[in-house]
């Protein structure tokens, strides 16, 4: 393991936007300083934020450049929810430099209010949807707090994952593939390690670049390729990974069956493709959150050592 | 100098929010995953995000807490909008351990979307206020980006600027203060940097715990403390910071004014209050953003300097 060398943020992607003939108004930020507020002008939206960590010791290995799920930000890679460290943490001290993305409409890539901008209103995920869709434990359960037998993710800190979630707006996906493009632009050669919805811009934004995207590992993603995108991918290296319980919902069933066409049509194009089912390996009890799970280290450990047997930096 | 031996990151703060009686409605995430949207249910919010930073050789500081301004995140403390290391890197470098806050309703700290528990609309700060506000240049010089005579702030980078602004509710202060006030119990004994807005929401929060708040550098605050409050903090270090062309806007001269009586009754109460306006130093062309002028990291090496004199940890 090695030290951190250093670290520092960027944005990347995103355009101006000038708002006008909106009114103005007399507005008070403490008891002391009162102004007049205009919000007519020139902003920058639609851009993505990107903090970076560089190991004191490289392992040779490609940058990683890791992408939250919807309705989360980068903080979901640096802790989880029990305190332990994340796997932000894990990969840099392995010797990957890390990218941590906040992309478009959240965390500090921030998001913009005018509603003729985004059409509103936002969603954000509540603690009893994620114990649903995160496969926690069965919907009808969540009064009582009884997860699936075995589960891994610490259910005594549903509130610490509920801080993390952020407001989502559904008509973002084309602003959110064009930021995390730039991003993946600016960062050059890489692995992109994405979750769920994360998944879908990940590869979205990567079949336009598949020079510098090497090798993808989707947890768990929630949409797809079809057609020429996805035959652009033929030389990249995938590994899908996957918790347990997975036909727990309608949502899960459908997703694992579009998944599996997903990846034949990937190996007919002729790319590599690994797959994990963590219960099929014998490791029962993880939910969609692997990364927050009690086994989140091995999980860690085991991706490293895929990541840097499928692709090397040049 | 000195590398990063670790980082991490906690929320702090807020509360839980029950939402009840709003309608269900479908949504989609993608083109291949539909699901019911309820937004009825738990939530948490207010919480405070907090990013940390640990340096592999201490030199024996109190840990340093970094609080944004308003209608921005904890961003502005990592890099400067031209590119280079922020105040972050600069002090764990130099071997404190930083904490960098994105406070209630920015950044990672996400915010909430229902405008009955936060009073709407938001507002959100436009690169034409920046300008003004900020003392980069006069208002009525902005249409030809023509700043102030010998600017430290990068002029040619304001789309940078731009990227960092998130929007805030005018409602939130107590929201502001409480969450402050948790990573304050959490952090220990510590010293707080602050900037404009975030120094209101600073003093305010150490007022009730100046055991803990040892040193306060308040680089330009917008808002201060009076009576009970102000004395509390007889025992805490003072550092006022301010950059040039302060007559410039009516808003900062009153500013002024008030920071100036604010001194007074503080040194009258008992406290140690230094104060820096870098003008008077012999350095001119600082703009409010003192963190990102091309003199940032002079800046940042005085205060470490001022900060190892003026409180040392237990």
């Amino acid at each position: 393991m090695t030290g951190i060398a250093r670290f520092g943020s960027f944005y990347a992607g995103g355009r101006r936007l000038v708002v006008e003939g909106r009114p103005t108004r007399t507005i008070s930020f403490t008891d002391t300083a009162s102004m007049t507020y205009d919000p007519n002008g020139l902003y920058h939206i639609e851009q993505a934020y990107v903090q970076y960590f560089v190991p004191e010791q490289p392992n040779g290995g490609l940058p990683v450049v890791f992408l939250h799920g919807g309705g989360m930000t980068g903080a979901m890679w640096e802790q989880t929810p029990d305190g332990r460290a994340g796997w932000a943490q894990h990969f840099v001290k392995a010797g990957f430099t890390v990218n941590v993305v906040d992309n478009v409409e959240r965390g500090r890539a921030g998001w913009t209010p005018f509603e003729d901008v985004w059409p509103g209103p936002p969603i954000v995920r509540n603690t009893q949807e994620a114990w649903g869709l995160f496969r926690i434990g069965a919907a009808e359960c969540f009064p009582q707090r009884q997860p699936f037998a075995g589960q891994r993710f610490p259910v005594d800190c549903l509130d610490e994952l509920a801080m993390g979630a952020v407001p989502r707006w559904l008509s973002n996906n084309p602003a959110a593939i064009q930021a995390f493009g730039a991003v993946l632009d600016r960062v050059g050669p890489c692995a992109v390690v994405s979750h769920s919805h994360g998944g879908y811009i990940a590869l979205q934004a990567a079949s336009t670049r598949p020079d510098i995207v090497r090798a993808m590992v989707l947890l768990e993603p929630s949409g797809f390729l079809s057609g020429d995108a996805l035959r652009a991918m033929d030389g990249t290296e995938f590994l899908f990974v996957y918790g347990d319980n997975l036909d727990a919902t309608p949502l899960w069933c459908d997703l694992m069956r579009e998944a599996a066409a997903f990846r034949h049509e990937l190996e007919r194009a002729g790319a590599r493709v690994d797959w994990w089912e963590m219960a099929r390996r014998g490791v029962r009890g993880n939910s969609h959150l692997l990364m927050m799970d009690d086994n989140s280290d091995a999980i860690a450990g085991d991706i490293a050592t895929w990541l840097l047997r499928a692709a090397k930096a040049d």
